[in-house]
């Protein structure tokens, strides 16, 4: 495998030779933190988040600089819900600063976790959750259509009413209520990326981008940053960082162990291995729909198309198996 | 006491002597987002933090690296106030996980106000928000006499079933209601002071510790961390943070220009500049209530004697005439 590293981006000048340790970044969802069946409790994120960093252990085990991204649906979710049913004299906040609680929160639970794993292992190694802002277009289409559904179910009239007092777009979802649907711009640039990158290179473990990172637009006229009311897909936004920051391995965990073509369907079959190529054949003929697998596959052709090496979707319980190349779906970009 | 600037570990090594460049820790409040009589709306939010951030941008543009510490007292009251309101399907979370939220939050609103102004002078620095971990011990004499009241007031009956049902300690406080006391531990341990370090040293502004730090222990059984229920002073975490790092200077930033002996009193006079010794006199004859400015001098001193070279407190529109000696009060350690 040729080394990619040389081109990592550092203010700190390239890091000491003893230091050079492949980099892999791996996105993890927000239901990691709360399974099936589960309310969300404080100690049921302890306890998941344990689960998933104790298996997150096999790539620092084998010698991996780590980056790791999280998503943030429920958690997220659940701020709304507060903020619906919160005392009039607590001000509502929009969505990007909700994005930024859950970043605070989730990455606390994740560095606090991964801590307790590194010290019981004796190993000495340090984790810093990065306040992600991602720019995203102010002219993406996705302004013009919002198609994300977020917060509380609402009935018909209350979803209404803040459709005309508020300005929301809202949509009836799945028979179980009105919602509100935000936009969900494509991730151009990763605010955070030269931080986060130079961190790595230390050595230390970097969480960053939570909830897909929060988004930011550049104001037309003034040229100033200022947050807007979206959610980016966390996927695609790991993909533009783990370009950014010169990635040799790109990970997305996720609920199932392996990628299947007609999946659930009568010729279902688990994919192994695919080249870029491969991968761009199947999307096309649309086997990954929208509602699922379809964005986890574009952010892996998205970081393969950048110049990433090596991609991977699996589960948390497969990873050790899926480096040993026992499972998992793997994907080969240029070498 | 120790000096803690001989201790600091560096993974990066010392700086280059180009990027040497010194460094200013500087703690603001939590009350600096929301003016009086506002009600902490997000314009609000970024309307005062521009203005406070406009103010530091002396200190860059004097050639100093900074850290930024900032407090959440409003913010993290209505954090509690929407979890008091909440549907009973939207599970609670403690303290140290709202915390972590507020150090999101404020990040955010921080880092993007500092954001617009470096890239207004066309002055290409970064800016991130390290989500902050502070070890406190749990023997500490504060875990069995909480006394810092957070959240909202409730009447007797609801607080006192609280207390029962919760294990809450709870006081009844200046005649507006009931409310909940939590410990106030001293900090031990900053555990990013590391990761921190070398993002300064790499030029990028850090914002860090928000709200004094999320407070965690080392459970005594398992040695594992674990969160606790506690609000730790961000002045004195300010001030073990700037000692870690080495800072050359450590600004306090509150509502008054200056620090005050016989504050309201008849024979109030201000104080222009002060030796480690001379403050410590002024505090053991107990000039500064536990109250108000008490906790910000513990710091200062905590500070200097622990190797600090200069600090100074006084209000973000003095900070540029106290840097040029012409406002606020300052104080010296060793040389």
């Amino acid at each position: 495998m040729k080394d990619r590293r040389e081109a990592l981006p550092s203010a700190a000048g390239p890091p000491s030779p003893e230091r050079r340790r492949p980099v892999a970044l791996v996105a993890v969802g927000g239901h990691a933190f709360i399974q099936k069946g589960e309310t969300g409790t404080i100690d049921e994120h302890w306890r998941n988040a344990a689960h998933l960093c104790g298996r997150l252990m096999t790539l620092v085990e084998r010698g991996y600089e780590l980056v790791i991204t999280y998503g943030n649906g429920p958690q997220v979710g659940n701020l709304l819900l507060q903020q619906e049913s919160s005392p009039d004299d607590v001000p509502a906040m929009p969505l990007d600063v909700l994005v930024a609680q859950t970043e605070g929160w989730l990455g606390y639970i994740l560095q606090q976790a991964l801590l307790n794993h590194l010290r019981s292992r004796h190993m000495r190694r340090f984790v810093v959750t990065v306040v992600t802002q991602v720019l995203v277009e102010p002219d993406d289409p996705a302004f013009r259509d919002p198609s994300k559904p977020i917060g509380p179910f609402l009935d018909q009239a209350a979803a209404e009413e803040r459709a005309r007092t508020l300005g929301w777009k809202i949509k009836e979802d799945a028979g179980r209520g009105w919602r509100r649907l935000v936009p969900s711009p494509q991730p151009v640039e990763v605010v955070q990326r030269l931080s986060i990158a130079d961190t790595v290179a230390q050595g230390h473990i970097v969480l960053a981008a939570g909830g897909g990172g929060i988004p930011i637009v550049r104001d037309e006229e003034t040229r100033a940053y200022r947050g807007v009311e979206a959610v980016i897909d966390k996927d695609l936004t790991s993909a533009v960082l783990a370009a950014d920051i010169g990635a040799d391995l790109f990970v997305i965990l996720t609920s199932v162990p392996q990628v299947y073509t007609d999946f659930g369907g009568p010729n279902e079959k688990a994919l192994g291995a695919l080249t870029l190529q491969q991968i761009e054949t199947l999307r096309d003929a649309g086997h990954f729909p929208r509602g699922s697998m379809g964005p986890k596959i574009n952010a892996i052709i998205n970081y393969l198309r950048t110049g990433g090496t090596r991609a991977l979707i699996t589960n948390p319980d497969s990873l050790e198996a899926a480096i040993n190349g026992a499972a998992g779906t793997h994907f080969v970009g240029r070498i």
